[in-house]
């Protein structure tokens, strides 16, 4: 299974005046997780967005475990855990870079869909897309 | 129970290039919401905080069943479901105004804590408080 | 001139941890105060947006004079400034209702453009929106 | 003068349905590259709030020339213009790598406060801080 890990530092305007990272951020995170890791497999998210095929979110959670804060460097991992009918099931852990410590868990789940936001079914409409993500995920 | 109502309309910066609502700004929302819903109960958030008591999230979670877009005019349902340990639990439903579809379901669960970010015992610290809160959630 | 008022009530997400609303705050209520300025000159921004007529921002300035805290409540007012040549200037006061303070003032500078990003001359394009405009600005 | 580079990829979040990058973007970009170029100088800026000196905008400006869009690459250059009396001003630019196109130019003006917001004499509260500032702006 591939698992990506992207790096980021917290920014100042993701805090809140508790002094750590507002929750809404982590989601935000995981967005830029799941970019990468398609980047990565070869998926450069844009060009499945020109392709006229999105993903938008039908579930997402996270647990908070410790507050990130200002200008840690955290680490991303994230993962396909499952594609089970038309869901895609990401998972996410983030880890602060100094101590290892996991301080978030997350999941989102995705559905694609076209230009007007109608469901698609990739194994019809770009079969290519689906078993190059399957290949991945299978992949030790 | 006590269920409180927070109307608010769709803004642009909370758009993305779907053409949708960004779905982290849910989650922003449900933090409205519970401010407002804490007023409602004469418990402003602020002076929960000016008291020492934060209230961070330690889990989210929110389910998306169709699409919010811009200048919508939303309600935002919010109320304690729970209250279990030191374990406060609310849910919230976001509904679109003109044709009271619900947009999302949302879910956070939140523990209260010092300044110093360490987990207080509500019973022995502040009773008024909970009680305050106990006695609103149970009332019909 | 017409002069929009906007009521807005300072979010927990819009602070950081110096403990006042973050500055990238107040361009998105002067976002929110020119999409309700549209509205009630009865040219809801989407709508506008329908005809495929977008107005990008090409300037924005906001000099702030006091701190915006969380839970107030704030009145932006916002009007058309100017309309030289393709430009069209609003001017935004950031007002806290409770002592009538301005805490900041705002300026951003628009042009028409239309799907593809290029400039428009809404003379010929559009002659009855930017004719409303005009007459709405001029208007005592 | 020292000239910081800060590199960023457009985030998801950070477009709207224009299909550009929402503006107020940009003065978080600016803000990025503000602390990284503390950080350069090493002068954390975590550090220097933890000194109680925290340097909130009186002024913020920004001009678009050309608009960012998702997943683009960008380098944010960012230098302190000037220091006069107790005023800072930094000037950035948003450059896109591919083409190095400068796609915005900002500026942000600071003063030093101390926790209880009150603007603090540098000269007089920590020289050092403000020597070592002006001796890198004056560096080649």
């Amino acid at each position: 299974m591939y698992i990506h890990e992207t790096k980021i530092k917290v920014r100042y305007a993701e805090t809140d005046q508790m002094g750590i990272v507002h929750h809404s951020n982590y989601y935000i995170w995981f967005e830029l997780a799941r970019t990468e890791f398609f980047e990565a497999i070869a998926l450069p998210y844009d060009l499945i967005e020109r392709d006229g095929i999105m993903f938008p979110l039908v579930e997402s959670s996270c647990i908070y475990k410790e507050s990130a804060r200002y200008a840690e460097n955290l680490i991303i991992k994230a993962w396909i855990e499952e594609i089970k009918g038309m869901k895609f099931t990401f998972l996410y852990q983030v880890i602060r870079e100094e101590d290892k410590r996991v301080l978030a868990i997350g999941k989102t789940i995705h559905v694609p869909v076209d230009k007007n936001m109608k469901l698609i079914n990739l194994k019809k409409k770009n079969p290519r897309l689906l078993e190059t993500i399957k290949a991945v995920i299978s992949a030790k």
